[in-house]
């Protein structure tokens, strides 16, 4: 089977924002989906996985990207694995509007068991067979998001609720992001591209939990993003930059 | 051209909530998706209206279910126009998973000039041709929700963010519906199922407003919702018949 998985949809006049653009959170679901097809096809898929009280985690995404795709535009979402440890793979974004590349992304994922919440040995789940190294990805690695010597402050919070639960009954990958762009003013958001969106996972987020987020402009164009839930444990790191 | 519309999508893994079903607003999202879609092919769809400083406007829907779709199901969604009259056109929805029918909607729908927010005469957009009465719609004609009598108290509040906005920059009427759904516990809305939802989009809400959300159980295993705006209007009502 090919290595590489490709995942075609149409943007839709409902999926975007004011500027007729797809909403970032929804291009984010729309890689997520992505990965999901890559992995079902290949036989370590959710699909599977749930049957064995299995699932995957995602821990980082850094993404780089030109543009973003217009209502009605046809998107090609290319996916594939570059590597696999014992705890993590390594996994590899492509997307495309009409034969025009306009973004790439580097993510790390790891699989857990639903009981013990333990990470599971990647090392015996037939990843190896699907590893692929041939298609570029011109970004840079993912790096670690450094906040401590930034001077965040709190500037807006949510209580996790219906619509931002997984299946898991966790604050869902793309409400993170949500969440995240919620918190800027639509002048910050709407009049600059994102140029890169890095973010960590950190804690899960359940039902009712209030989520605060803490901001600052940690270079010029450049924002940082903390959210810490009610127990001042931080659940998740962002820095955007904007072009 | 056929004067029923069918648009098909499959349930993503990342589009299901924690019972592993479809959420209730991203099935109002391709309601709403394949309204545009039979409009567009037909010539009075947003993409000539944009054109020409006209759009349609979502006043009403009323929506019964027998149940929602689950995670990697096919559904069809049909549409076609029942009737058009001076300022409203009534259009239907059945929506089918695996060849049967899981719910109907009737819908009623406004175009107005964009400048000046009035009401279009309907009579000569060429909607006529394609009004359609041979399908079957077996749900009740859509009635007022009556709030005068009843003792709402505001249970919630949210503020108008970029996520929440549409190409005009106002509130997305999906996202009216996640607003609503998220005001309630998970207990009550994970527990029921969904057997009639009724909503009467009344005012446009803009970035920044802050919504009040009022809630009260109406009658047993209904619920009427209120939204207001910080002048005190009424932006939205809503009834939530849970099973």
């Amino acid at each position: 089977m090919n290595p590489v998985e490709k995942h075609l949809f149409t943007v839709q006049p409902f999926e975007v924002d004011f500027r007729g653009k797809i909403t970032f959170p929804l291009l984010i679901n729309n890689m997520l989906n992505a990965a999901g097809h890559h992995a079902d096809k290949r036989g370590f898929g959710m699909l599977q996985l749930n049957q064995v009280g299995k699932t995957w985690v995602l821990s980082r995404i850094c993404f780089e990207l030109t543009g973003m795709p217009n209502t009605r535009e046809e998107v090609s979402i290319e996916t594939w694995i570059e590597g696999v440890m014992r705890s993590f793979t390594f996994r590899n974004f492509a997307i495309s509007v009409n034969g025009n590349y306009i973004g790439y992304a580097r993510t790390i994922w790891a699989m857990i068991d639903t009981e013990t919440r333990k990470p599971e040995n990647l090392e015996d789940k037939g990843i190896a067979q699907y590893l692929y190294n041939e298609k570029e990805c011109p970004i840079g690695k993912i790096v670690k998001i450094n906040t401590t010597e930034e001077v965040l402050v709190p500037t807006d919070k949510f209580t996790v609720r219906y619509s931002d639960l997984d299946i898991n009954q966790h604050l869902n990958s793309a409400k993170y992001v949500e969440h995240i762009f919620d918190a800027f003013d639509i002048e910050e958001i709407g009049k600059h591209n994102v140029k890169k969106f890095e973010i960590e996972f950190i804690e899960e987020c359940r039902f009712g939990e209030e989520i605060t987020i803490y901001r600052g402009e940690t270079a010029p164009q450049q924002h940082t993003i903390l959210l810490k839930n009610g127990r001042e444990e931080t659940v998740c790191k962002c820095r955007l930059t904007f072009e």
